[in-house]
């Protein structure tokens, strides 16, 4: 009988594995795209955004009011009242205007209309009085009061939003304002998702003694998630060219190639075996002492990362986070990084990490009293239900004990749990 | 002449003005509609999900090893080697299995592999050694080690996720475990808009002196952002009737309608107007005693909430938080409160509110050693860039003063942000 255990690990810590992988993976950030302005929500800029114009473009009234000389008006007040003749109206679309204000005249001006030549301010219609054809001023304004001033808020060729920005609403007003129709963004990078197992089966069909291949669909809505493109391969069996077919057509039509399960110990853990026969560099590392996530590992072979995440999905998860954010962040010209919200709150229970081993806890965060607290949740092999309990987790080094009420660190899985965790 | 000012306002408080929507907008959940469980990221669940199944479904080993029954090795030590014959192997795809084990017997098992009967633990590799036909086991271990038992990640018709959760990827990993192909989530609401004024241009059209419709493309973006659905109707002159016809079939169209500009006190401001002779209850209220917001309002017509935000953007976006999102979120079955996470950070200069108009503050929050800082940025009229600088605000109360150093509360603007925030 042959031996029933395949390979033997060396575990190297988990920043090793990241500085391994920081040499080993060309450092690249895709090609970029042009996309519509107003498409580009969550996308990463690929170019600097400069001004074509000033923002405002003209000097506009910032309140309904008059628009007047400062020099008619010094000294106004309760005790001496100033008087105008009204000789017009300006509302915003008459912009340009050629009207124009004489010596102690003034023209109603519409909040965002032009203001006439001649005037300097505008004072707002409850500083002033009608009176038959004229207003009654007392109150003296400084010079381009309630004025919006062109360029105050954008001065011409002023770099607005520069390169690397993850856009949201606001950046696309303002791209919008700027008469940018569209933009450069860095195009989405594509991961490849290869699910390893006989005993695996596609989800949703007749129901049989098959496991359903759940782990692929977490890991297709993060990458999601995060900015980037899934490809789900499909299941390879625990054979070695079967596998070999998938990563080699995964890696053509992928940035990324991600495998699920089959590269721990057992009998038919043949990925890292397949990955070993691609071609320089291959296998970079297998094995990070972490918990879990142990038998992850990373390969590169046609310059392109090819990660294994084991297949237990605690384990698969935490290594998506550990492993394959920092790469996908990179390709967005981003920092080599998981760049994942982090938090500071109160511990809820006991925690301890082994000797030896990292232990990547699953946490979930609540907010009492604008104060985080972090429950650390039951952490055993098939944990699903503690995954959907989650939102974060805390990344406890080896042989640390953490306390009930120590403070610890978490990283949360994204912006949208915020959406539950704030109160 | 006619009178210069339209209106004049009787300011409300914000808490007020929250309050009188809370009582005239109908308060119900929009409609649920059945989709693909794989494509629920972001959604609000529409109903509580029972597991129809435990997970996992079968007993199965957790660990490669040795299935064993762990009354053949009580009292295994290194002076007490106890040697059990390996009688076969199990791989996860043998499930269900026949295979069982007799006294001093063992079955090699891969992980995910079930378990043979009599079996009652698996022993590591690692705490064996192997031996001709057999192994030798210098370990003692307890009942049902390294065995992942039927339920103990989900127990049948347990409660997973419950009605008003906001999906993310890990519980659509569950729902597929759980054979799950379809869910029910909330219908995205959907929220006309009308921008108003004779002064707007759409964008992207030959260069012309006119003002973009920037702040509908900003609106839009958000109501994406915020899981529902943006309507566009367009630009609507400063005129009752073109004004009135876009608000009905805005109102046919969507469950919320939002007008952009055209509520202030300038003699062309014609959407209170309308509003007002649209039927019951009509306006709810129009000024509250914020800044930026002061001419925002509310109607109710055919029971639908029409939502007046000013026009300068930094009210519209400020007023879209403080109005819209409360009622957005109502409609999802979620609270009637903008849910936007808080975080309280190191304020990094002075702020002052007014005595009687609580001040909206976009701010810029970073993080340092990881404290948050708050930023306080400049408010002027045109804030376009101040608001692309922002990542949230703080809601300063009349006549606070807070100074450099002070704790201030800030709103983020959404889970986006905090990629941007987090170091």
């Amino acid at each position: 009988m042959k031996s029933q255990q395949r390979r033997f690990f060396k575990l190297i810590k988990y920043k090793e594995a990241l500085s391994r992988m920081e040499k080993a993976i060309p450092n690249r950030t895709l090609e970029d795209e042009k996309i519509k302005s107003i498409k580009a929500l969550r996308r990463v800029l690929a170019e600097n955004v400069t001004a074509k114009k000033a923002l405002p473009d003209h000097d506009f009234a910032a309140m309904d009011g008059y628009a007047i000389k400062t020099q008619n008006i010094q000294n106004a007040s309760d005790s001496n009242p100033i008087k105008l003749s009204i000789i017009g109206e300006l509302f915003p679309p008459d912009h340009p205007t050629e009207a124009s204000i004489g010596e102690f005249e003034a023209i109603y001006v519409a909040c965002g209309a032009p203001i006439p030549n001649g005037a300097d301010a505008v004072i707002k219609v409850e500083f002033t009085r009608r009176e038959k054809e004229g207003i009654i001023i007392m109150k003296q304004i400084e010079k381009n009061r309630n004025i919006a001033q062109t360029g105050e808020d954008v001065k011409k060729n002023e770099i607005v939003l520069s390169k690397g920005h993850i856009m949201r609403s606001q950046d696309i007003g303002l791209l919008v304002a700027l008469n940018r129709e569209f933009v450069r963004v860095i195009r989405k990078p594509k991961i490849a998702i290869i699910s390893v197992g006989d005993e695996l089966t596609e989800p949703f069909g007749i129901p049989s003694n098959k496991t359903v291949n759940n782990n692929a669909y977490i890991i297709s809505s993060l990458i999601e998630y995060f900015n980037a493109e899934p490809i789900i391969m499909g299941i390879a069996k625990d054979n070695m060219n079967t596998i070999e077919q998938m990563v080699k057509s995964g890696l053509d039509k992928a940035d990324i190639v991600i495998t699920i399960a089959g590269c721990s110990v057992g009998l038919k853990d043949y990925v890292p075996d397949v990955l070993g026969r691609l071609g320089k560099p291959g296998i970079i590392f297998h094995g990070v002492s972490i918990s879990a996530g142990k038998v992850s590992g990373v390969a590169v072979a046609q310059e392109k990362p090819i990660i294994m995440l084991p297949g237990h999905v605690g384990s698969t998860v935490a290594t998506f986070y550990l492993l394959v954010t920092p790469i996908l962040n990179m390709l967005l010209g981003l920092s080599f990084n998981d760049l994942l919200p982090k938090i500071r709150g109160i511990l809820d229970g006991k925690v301890t990490a082994k000797p030896a081993i990292d232990l990547i806890l699953p946490v979930k965060v609540y907010n009492q009293l604008g104060k985080y607290h972090v429950v650390p949740l039951k952490k055993h092999l098939s944990i699903l239900k503690s995954l959907a309990d989650a939102n974060g987790y805390a990344f406890v080094p080896a042989g640390t004990e953490k306390n009930k009420n120590d403070t610890i660190e978490v990283k949360i899985f994204g912006g949208l749990e915020f959406f539950n965790i704030t109160s």
